[in-house]
């Protein structure tokens, strides 16, 4: 399955990023997530050797980081663009969830290119920049320190972006067979009679013990392998006694 | 409304640490999440000037931080411990999401220590190490390069637990008392010995058992009193031997 065709179509833009090292870390975050188009606006230094660093299996990601001199040639042919940031403001936009703001982002993506802008480190994105954008999102975060990194703000986001993505799962196929309900109660009433067998268990007076066991034994969701090698080991017992 | 409490129950054990860096962006971005309990298990280097950089404003965190000589060090009154990794491995536990996990510890998190733990950079966490843990847990990622920075693996894991925190409501009171990662391990040691001590476990060819009942008992969640009572039977079981 291979459902990354929206992905496709979200860019991630930075404006005014003054840390080398960073773009680099936002281009890994991007590509573990599977994102790849990445476009800077106004870098203070790039490229740079830093940024290729942080970037670690991601350079291709960075080697066709687009340039722009400023947002709205970032944003040209988006129908949609969201900005981040991790601080309250005034107004202007309803800020909605980083989760909310992928779902919608996600959605348009499937047939429009889609952009998800990030402030520079220091100073966000000023009213101006914001007013380009039609959503406004925000991280949620502690409220005595919510200033993420830049690169881990854009790590969050594009994890939402691809959770939204995948909102449509195929099950997964369970790797181990599990006990069937027989194989589960031969398994404790063999237990039952070796625990009474070594004097663990008074018939006369159980108390709330087999209730206890078969609650362990229900949660604990048996697979039959298991129940072989718990008889396995009830039968060396009871060899003991023999 | 201030519902921190479950997290200030919640540590981050990240394991041989290479990078002082990755430590530093780790404390920051567990402080923008309103996390503050760090651990380390030999880090490489640390204290160091590159992870006081990094940690920006959550030097706090990092001066707080607790250095173990191994895992099971820093996990020692945890009742859930939750591995890490961007990589599938056979076998041992089911992978869950980040956000079911999250869900979890958070819920764990309202009465009792839980931790989550990360591996070294380079190699993550070995089959060993993730087994001393109860859950399994892994971020959804891009297939073809699933290499999550550490310290944004952190980002992501915190944010969803911090996620999970507000979908709370109210803090429910469990109504068994969960086992600790230390009477867990004293039961799978008492257990291992009377394997042996019946003929059971062949400790010169075990096999695959002890590692499967491992993984048996940590997907069972156990109580402290349920401990004891299959204590309690390996103890009848070891009389019978004397």
């Amino acid at each position: 399955m291979n459902n990354a065709g929206p992905l496709k179509n979200i860019r991630i833009v930075l404006v005014e990023p003054r840390h080398p090292g960073n773009i680099g870390a936002a281009a890994r975050a991007m590509k573990t997530m599977g994102l790849s188009a990445l476009h800077l606006v106004a870098p203070h230094e790039f490229p740079h050797p830093e940024a290729d660093a942080r970037a670690a299996g991601a350079l291709d990601v960075l080697g066709r980081a687009q340039v722009h001199d400023n947002l709205a040639a970032a944003l040209k042919d988006c129908v949609l663009a969201c900005a981040t940031s991790s601080r309250r403001r005034e107004l202007r936009h309803e800020t909605m969830s980083a989760r909310a703001a992928a779902h919608e982002l996600v959605a348009q993506a499937a047939s429009h290119p889609v952009a998800l802008v990030f402030g520079s480190e220091r100073t966000g994105l000023d009213r101006e920049l914001a007013g380009l954008c039609q959503l406004w999102a925000g991280i949620p975060a502690n409220p005595d320190y919510a200033s993420l990194n830049l690169a881990a703000a854009v790590q969050v986001f594009a994890y939402e972006l691809r959770s939204a993505l995948s909102a449509i799962e195929t099950p997964q196929t369970p790797e181990f067979e599990p006990a069937s309900f027989e194989q589960v109660e031969q398994l404790l009433r063999h237990a039952e009679n070796t625990m009474v067998s070594v004097g663990f268990l008074d018939p006369a007076n159980p108390k709330r013990l087999l209730p206890r066991l078969r609650r362990l034994i229900a949660r604990a969701r048996l697979e039959a392998e298991e129940v072989n090698i718990l008889r396995g080991f009830l039968n060396a017992v009871d060899k003991l006694r023999r």
